[in-house]
């Protein structure tokens, strides 16, 4: 180890260097874990779809079993994970570590109860998905292959944990999806029932858009932001609505952007390479002009 | 554990709730492993480009005990993952143990022995990538860095496996590297020599796509269907043909999208951005309108 | 083991067929390795964001200790992989082994005295995200969560090494980087500080691109070649400017395509979905056409 | 790879060499794995001792679910250890597949329908052992930490796989237990409640040995056969009694050496570091001579 | 899964079957975890002989970083660990939490401040080893692979943890040197420096067991107790002296027996497979009659 | 961190501290490693005994291949593992890199030559250790479990790395064995074939140890040093000869110390807790006293 390598650990180690991109986590908190949270992810696909993940002999005589154990150690580690999402955003010392606790073991009940009804919306999804796409063969080759269950259900996870008030949690786990499968949903979106995306690799869908039931997607569409407004010192606001709201039954093309708080009617269809910034009639079909 | 959380258990417990998303393997008989997918593709990867990937000490005097080595392990595992494969889309119980056993092993053997020529086809693709890219230093680096290479071996794989007869693997591997690269080549797609790919995320090529040789596409290149004809349910009509077919010598430059079952005529080239969905003459220049 | 498979293994084992896709790495010499290079990014992340990645209860009091250990460990595995790039490209056996390690070593020195100011670089990238995003709550969840940091940071690795004359291993990180995020910046790249890149699948940056300072782009932006000149055997011209100059405070909306050496004043703003071949003036706003 | 290591190569391949040390499976059957057979034991230590190994966080609301999954998961584990049992022995291709899938099946069901009485069994032995060691803190300490217990336990598994005629697997389960913990019990061996050996390390029990209730050794004693008589090969004849019996309530000390088909009467104490190949009386105390 | 199954889960499940073998940890509290302990004495071995165990390339440059680290980290595993002792301990839940991480903390920064005289105390141990083993080629030899050292660094750990008040866990550290070397020292024994152990399988020193400078034994050799006497209900008292004192410079050779509160003289020699339960004069020899 | 523990660091990181228990190796050489010289035993293992260790489907077909790249494999990890011996055992700088290299990479390729003739000696100890135990059901049960088989690999490897004049590497590998059974035999022993130890925990065979033909011994059998001669600074005489000499067709019961260089001659049988310090006549018969 030469003098070069010992001044750099110097400069390195300098408070006023590192003071800005280090993170101070009160001692003895959890870190939120992108392979607890992983971990988590797969136990909630075994729970919701069983057989496909998890343990692949489960039956109707197992199955008590498996889902009680399962949503065990799914309550034990979301506890922790919740409680490190909580530690991380709080910078007081002030909160009492046994009102985090209470807190988050709370949050964890209540995701669980909303187990059943988030694999209701997904089933709705398999079934779009085995119905928009000719090359699908089977449910089940949708469930174990489709990458869009996947972001879905990611999102559908995230999304629950999001109205129960936990923060950072749900943005690890749709990004977690982004990079598996290239679609990048926001937590914060309103996504209805029988909802499908083909291919997906491109798609972004914003916070605040708002999607209907039956709507399907292709690879590279965009719901964004068309302009947001600053606050006095040039800064954006934060959190105010900016994405597209889309009908039910609406069919959007591949990489089409749709920008800004415009509406797109019931039964609409917005053909490929489109850029739509303003309002789309119900029924309407956009096309690319030649 | 709270009473929430054992009523959930039980409400998932349900039969009439899980019915149609759980996956009922027939007892014994393997599940699918992404797992060992993934490991089967490292093998080939080591079989077809020995020094690269696998042993990197190999050299001609070792090359008979590791490549009879990985081809005995690839066999074995291949064998298992074919069965998997089959019996995944097999409901009834009726076809006997023995005869998926002899099936599955014989599509293993007919796997090994199409290696040498998918080696062929590949040195013809790592030539089109070194050839193609003013960025590219040598072949060693376009085989063991580029992401073209790796989505173009796993979709001859793929494809390979396909046309013996394996339902649901074929898929799985593509999707893997649909995953990994974000370019996604349906395993039905027919694809000729010296193809290559830049960039590629976003790439999306159809199940009856047809490629000719030597073709060069860009980064989010779609290769779509335009509309699929619907049966009297008002469901796509599986498999029948809806995508384009490439020529010979076309090159397809970044996020232009081909649609339906047009042709595109040997030597064409499409500049980017550009929506196509109708034939397009050998040698013609097709560019976005200013 | 049929006679099929033994057949098979003989021909893989020829040495005509497997010579022009077969490595050989002078015995004894390391291979690149993409798990080693993805332990050293993970190194010089807990590094450069210490209490985010690596150890989580580092603190100013034990951070000379834990940067102390992390560069021992970066410089030790940093020396093998600039080593195993060396050997890689190199095809000769006349470089001494003393030599190609003395080179490799100094090279590792001088990449680890760079991280202060690499950090300095990513401090400027995480405000402009930070200020870029009204999604954005705070900086912690820009820098644990953000694919664009991951992106830009593995850039801004890669380019370092690159300017070392450290051949391969530059391009295998940003090709980590390109797998995780879907974002492909090539290492030969030139990007200034507060750059930011929204969800980012599909971005594409090449070679010879300028980037100047606080520049924003989104999802599917692509900085491409238009064309190349051919050399005599009709081959591209390697190594050559090809790539487009952005200036300072750019922003460039999503799935806009941006070719050739032209330049991008300061200042302009490129609407979404726009094809771009020729000089844009500081200060103008491009939108497409409806 | 010189000469030298061609010819071994060759040496090592020729079938005369290996033909007398190398195994012969049928292909496809499964062979005995330590790995697994060392997660079966994890498996029955977490179902007989709940709280202690597995899942520490269970509790009477959720033990049905955990121990539910951990029998089913035993249940299929064992059933393909207990196929390689059988497969190992058999080197006839005669027997049906299915028939030793039926069989196997069979014993591992009627294992698991032993673990009562085997929980029961083991309870009286950790009573034992907390009663005779003066520096045993609690019963967790005697089942959390007691090499004794690991070792009876191990023994307690293999004794009953044996009675139902699994071959192979009883050896291998008592031979992890003696590598652990240096105490060698064969699970032919014959023992009664009660039982606990302090330390351990060095106890020897023998095929034919029986031990009655409430006995305790202490490390280094061995119950061996004396002699054994010869075929008329000069071969120890196979499978006849030649170890000792123990009565009920008897104390061995350290290192004493007990041979023969001789009998320990109930209570009586045999002293550290003796020879004993005669009946010992009930009730009698020997020690050493001085 | 069939009805013995079902049968087997319901009664392994029931309440009345399993109170006594099952532990109730508080929720949320920590378990005692052998693969943690393991990686503690691991951690300390590093600290305590750099360069041999942890990273090799530890110099005198980089020891303060190295140490650093290694200190911060086994701080934070120990107090976790002797946190889930103490609670594995405390039946009562009226201990509050904050209470148990207090004193866990301090017990472990206190065991931290004795490690700079266990590594003086350990390399007066290596220094006995080596010079009383006409095999042993250099102090390095002696601490990379002598069993002694393993099972004396465990034991003077253990010794040092005790008497700090921390529960179980200095009893599972000594257990594992006991697994891994046959040595079973009891972490109540008290040793003085110099201490050595050849071959070692089977040595037994118990609790009480008082043992002076400079002594060395071999294997097999026994400091057990004579006899214990009883309380009312016919158990062993806990916790009394029942283990011999052994003076300084005494060697006592393999597998003798030595028992109860007797005294060994200073520089006396106990010959091999020896019973000895009277005290031995100063300078004695003893030696098996023929 | 507080006070405390900066302090402890402090102390730990003084040179005066840590120079006698810490080991400087040069740098860039590597270290021995447990782990990876478990690695080349399985290799071995896989090697001498195939079907049983290492990939169970090889058979006569693929037997080349399989032997093939273990042997390279081998050679690669044992070379490596040569080269750390030798550099643990040098202090010196002088040695020239490339020389260590040559040397280590020729002992490697010796060793690999020997092992056709290791081969046949494992052979006969298999043979003496199924006809001298009544209760081995097969050869295969033999080499698949019994301990003293891989004590005696593990020997047999070791002894052949010392007479290659490797320093360090063959003692960590019996102490592998000595761990894993209680078996202890140093490297340097002298056994001849059909060699066979029953249950083993306790067995010590001293370094000078010269055993002849079809010699059997039994658990706790020593073969040790009467006393040593002692140097001018009362130092033991390092590598004189010190233990017994012990003829063909010898059986040594259980608890048997044999020491110093006594001859145990042809056929004489050692009764058990037997203690031998002078020569034993040819067929003599040796039994403990009443």
């Amino acid at each position: 180890m030469n003098k070069n390598l010992l001044d750099t650990i110097k400069k390195l180690s300098d408070v006023e260097g590192f003071k800005d991109v280090c993170h101070q986590q009160n001692e003895n908190n959890p870190m939120p874990s992108v392979e607890v949270l992983s971990e988590i992810v797969q136990l909630i696909r075994a729970i919701l779809f069983p057989g496909y993940f998890g343990n692949a002999a489960v039956n109707s005589k197992t199955m008590l079993y498996h889902i009680g154990v399962n949503v065990d150690k799914l309550h034990a580690l979301l506890f922790m994970q919740i409680k490190a999402g909580l530690c991380f955003e709080t910078t007081k010392e002030s909160v009492a570590c046994s009102e985090i606790d209470r807190v988050s073991k709370e949050k964890a009940s209540e995701f669980v109860s909303l187990l059943p009804s988030i694999r209701e919306k997904l089933h709705t999804d398999v079934v779009a998905a085995y119905n928009g796409d000719p090359a699908a063969k089977s449910f089940g080759e949708v469930i174990f292959c489709y990458p869009s269950i996947r972001a879905i259900s990611n999102y559908r996870i995230a999304n629950a944990l999001l109205h129960l008030g936990v923060p950072l949690i749900p943005r690890i786990i749709t990004e977690m999806a982004h990079s598996e499968t290239g679609i990048d949903i926001h937590p914060g979106a309103t996504i209805g029932d029988y909802f499908t995306i083909d291919h997906g690799t491109g798609v972004v869908i914003g916070e605040t858009a708002i999607i209907g039931k039956n709507v399907k997607m292709y690879q590279g569409v965009t719901l964004g932001a068309k302009s947001f407004p600053l606050d006095a010192d040039g800064n954006p606001i934060k959190g105010i609505a900016r994405h597209p709201r889309i009908g039910n039954d609406v069919v959007i093309y591949s990489n089409s952007t749709i920008l800004g708080t415009i509406t797109v009617g019931d039964g609409a269809v917005i053909g490929g390479n489109i850029w739509v910034d303003s309002d789309v009639a119900p029924g309407a079909k956009l096309v690319q002009r030649k």
